[in-house]
């Protein structure tokens, strides 16, 4: 029975997603509650969550040409004044440091929300000449925004992220970029997370204060929801005049450079669960589960299991899969329910019986299939089938999104659309009331928009379409 | 004449240490100062000298049992009152947020010190059973000390660090885990930094605040002064009391849990650059150095040169070897320069002639010798070299510190034997009045106890010693 056990501390998530959530990322030791209101304390399972996310973007962002650097988490609050958008977007969130030392301080300063402006700031100090650009440097970094709702993962005050920020001597290379980190995150998404992304433009009212232009990639959530899982930023020359970061170009001529930032966070955590996780508790993808593999022994007393275990995990860990032999003394049934709820991606039971026979029962977190393997090539069987299992999961995600995805012509359509869960594609004429419109009679947002799709009409107010968005309720 | 333009960029080490030190972080763009007053840009070169401390450290500390998690930055005040040392020992040098989100907070937050309290909080929280024990628990992060003299690495309001947090059930696994650890450090420092220190217990003065007894490692500059460079803190039941950090023993007993913690920061790149520096700049040990071996061509343009450099590159990488071929268009000499400056290991040269003869010149930073090698097995020699360099600047720096610590029989002693840049032994009574004393007329602090030698009276009252004690002065 301890299978019921477990389970029944999970709320269902047919009925109960938001509760489930809450349930799933608490009761698997992913994160807690920390005691100021908004924050999170990432415990070692999800932090090794983190740890492998990072391990996997760095070396793509190294392979861009990017170094990691890290800048002051205080800035001083006139630099947040420089850029007029950017202030008005980041002004109401900011925590601010008023004492220090003892004192009280001359200049509030503000707690980093992200750091286009002391990075900025930077570059108009480190650049002179054309020959040093592009400057491509990436931060792994704690930030935080004041939220008044907040969710673990999701949207926390405090929350790490990985920002990076770079500066060209052209326009055209700093919107290359751009839409190439895009496409690096998307890579990433699919490859790593297997989660399936939509990615575009964002609309003026849901850029990045600041920018000249913001794409997004939003994910589907089980719910139906969209997770704006990482955004990119065209800056033009919006801070660079800012924060004079000029250059003298090979013509002679003092220039301003073009910019770009990108960053994504510990949201994708919350993605993650929330895309791929079922009834159980988590089904973590491959890639970034701390626990690729747990051996669980059957009859553990009995002679010879417990030694064929070690083998096991011996031989797995030599392949370099993150493998872990649960030899503590609850029942396999419990550890069945354990470890299924932590979401590992495979179970390797091992029996007195399958010794005997020389193979092992591997069951699939993500089918929950169970298939005898010989014992004899089991390292490589199981890499084998982390890589079906990443696939898998990324297939099985893409087909639950691409059947929720619909069409509407008009403001009762986008309602229907999202309250059966759904993204829903229509036509926008481009401007900030129908965008409004759209929220205050759907709870639907302007995701990103729908590349090389052409609406005809409005689906508010029935004038020429200028663009076809994708609307959906969003985290 | 490219070697004298750099060299007499950098101030004399010999006649302006602090200048020479100045000098060296930023032109070798290590570190930049941040616009606030008292913090730090980590440039690209110098985060990679810390990544690579903390892949180093992690791998430890793994070993050691400790998983990684994040706590939040922030901490209520009320936190630090709650342990009556802490309090004392951190509220001075504390930044405080007193508004967020537009609001004042109705309780003023602390941005972390340390993280002693909120760990302390959470584990309170978390465990129950003795079964739970120990827990361990390493966090890499930024925290905010507020200073009035700073200097990048070696004071900074805000740095990186780690900090281990573990909890016991007995007063003997948290004292013993306390002596381990720092004996990871101490394998740490010689092995992998280079850098011989000595390790032993501090004086109530010296402590952290709160701990029953803090353990340092020391590690002697070229100017004769001591950097701390790491402490370990048996805290007793002094924060279990304080955050009711509590468990069921096996007898059935509600019993406080026994803690300790541990930390190193970003201070150790400071030690790097102190303890190993010369006229040239940075010397940095292999196992750090962002780059292990930097390839020159000589006479770029002759053919064959740069395919053989590049030839070599991609051998010394396949070899796992940090290598950086540089092929820029400045000159041979003054590429000598700007590398050794940077402190890269090994320097390889490859010229038309050499590669005729098949073979390449190395020249070793640490020693300035130049030995040209055949090119056939050259991975093998670059790896061999990189070992040989890592050993011989460990016992280089263990010669120099060995020959600079003498003993005194009194104040004059102790004053003469700083005043020539050595660390002092000296009999010490144990009271805090001989104590302040040393301080007061000599400018050094008692750095840890000499473990293990005996001194028979006090070098400032002349009563009987309680303790040999090793003075110096320290950053």
């Amino acid at each position: 029975m301890g299978k019921e056990n477990f389970v029944e501390q999970i709320a269902d998530i047919e009925k109960d997603f938001p509760q489930w959530y809450t349930d799933v990322v608490i009761k698997t030791k992913l994160v807690d509650y920390g005691p100021v209101k908004g924050t999170m304390v990432i415990r070692p399972y999800g932090y090794a969550v983190w740890e492998n996310i990072q391990s996997e973007l760095n070396a793509r962002f190294k392979e861009c040409g990017y170094e990691n650097a890290y800048f002051p988490l205080l800035i001083p609050m006139s630099f947040f004044t420089k850029e007029a958008e950017h202030v008005e977007g980041f002004a109401p969130e900011v925590a601010v440091v008023t004492h220090a030392g003892g004192e009280e301080l001359s200049e509030p300063l503000a707690i980093r929300p992200t750091s286009e402006t002391i990075i900025g700031n930077m570059y108009s100090k480190w650049l002179q000449s054309y020959r040093e650009l592009p400057i491509k440097i990436n931060q792994w970094a704690n930030v935080m925004r004041w939220e008044k709702t907040t969710r673990p993962f999701l949207r926390t005050s405090e929350f790490l992220w990985h920002e990076g920020h770079s500066a060209f001597a052209t326009a055209e290379e700093a919107e290359a970029e751009t839409m190439k980190m895009l496409d690096v995150y998307k890579e990433f998404a699919e490859n790593v997370l297997a989660i399936p992304v939509i990615c575009g433009r964002k609309t003026e009212k849901e850029k990045f204060a600041g920018a000249v232009a913001t794409y997004g990639m939003e994910a589907m959530m089980k719910d139906g929801k969209s997770l704006q899982s990482g955004t990119t930023h065209f800056l033009g020359q919006n801070f660079a005049k800012a924060f004079d970061i000029k250059f003298l170009d090979k013509d002679g001529a003092q220039k301003y450079a073009h910019t770009m930032s990108f960053g994504v966070s510990t949201r994708l955590i919350g993605a993650l669960i929330m895309a791929h996780g079922d009834g159980r508790g988590l089904v973590l993808p491959p890639p970034v589960a701390p626990v690729q593999a747990v051996i669980i022994p059957i009859a553990a007393k009995k002679g010879g299991v417990v030694e064929a275990c070690k083998a096991v995990k011996e031989k797995l860990e030599k392949a370099g899969v993150r493998v872990k032999f649960d030899d503590t003394d609850s029942s396999p049934g419990w550890k069945f329910n354990e470890w299924e709820m932590k979401g590992v991606p495979l179970r390797i039971e091992l029996g007195p019986r399958d010794i005997e026979e020389g193979k092992a029962l591997i069951c699939r977190r993500d089918t929950l299939e169970k298939t005898a393997y010989p014992l004899d090539g089991l390292d490589k069987t199981v890499k084998q089938l982390l890589e079906v299992v990443r696939k898998d999961m990324l297939e099985t995600a893409r087909k639950r999104r691409d059947g929720r995805i619909v069409y509407a012509e008009d403001l009762d359509g986008i309602l229907n659309g999202v309250e059966s869960g759904n993204f829903v594609k229509a036509g926008w004429c481009g401007c900030r009331a129908c965008e409004d419109e759209v929220k205050a009679k759907t709870a639907a947002t302007a995701r990103v928009f729908a590349e090389g799709e052409t609406s005809k009409k409005c689906a508010v107010c029935g004038k020429k379409a200028e663009h076809t968005v994708i609307f959906a309720r969003a985290y």
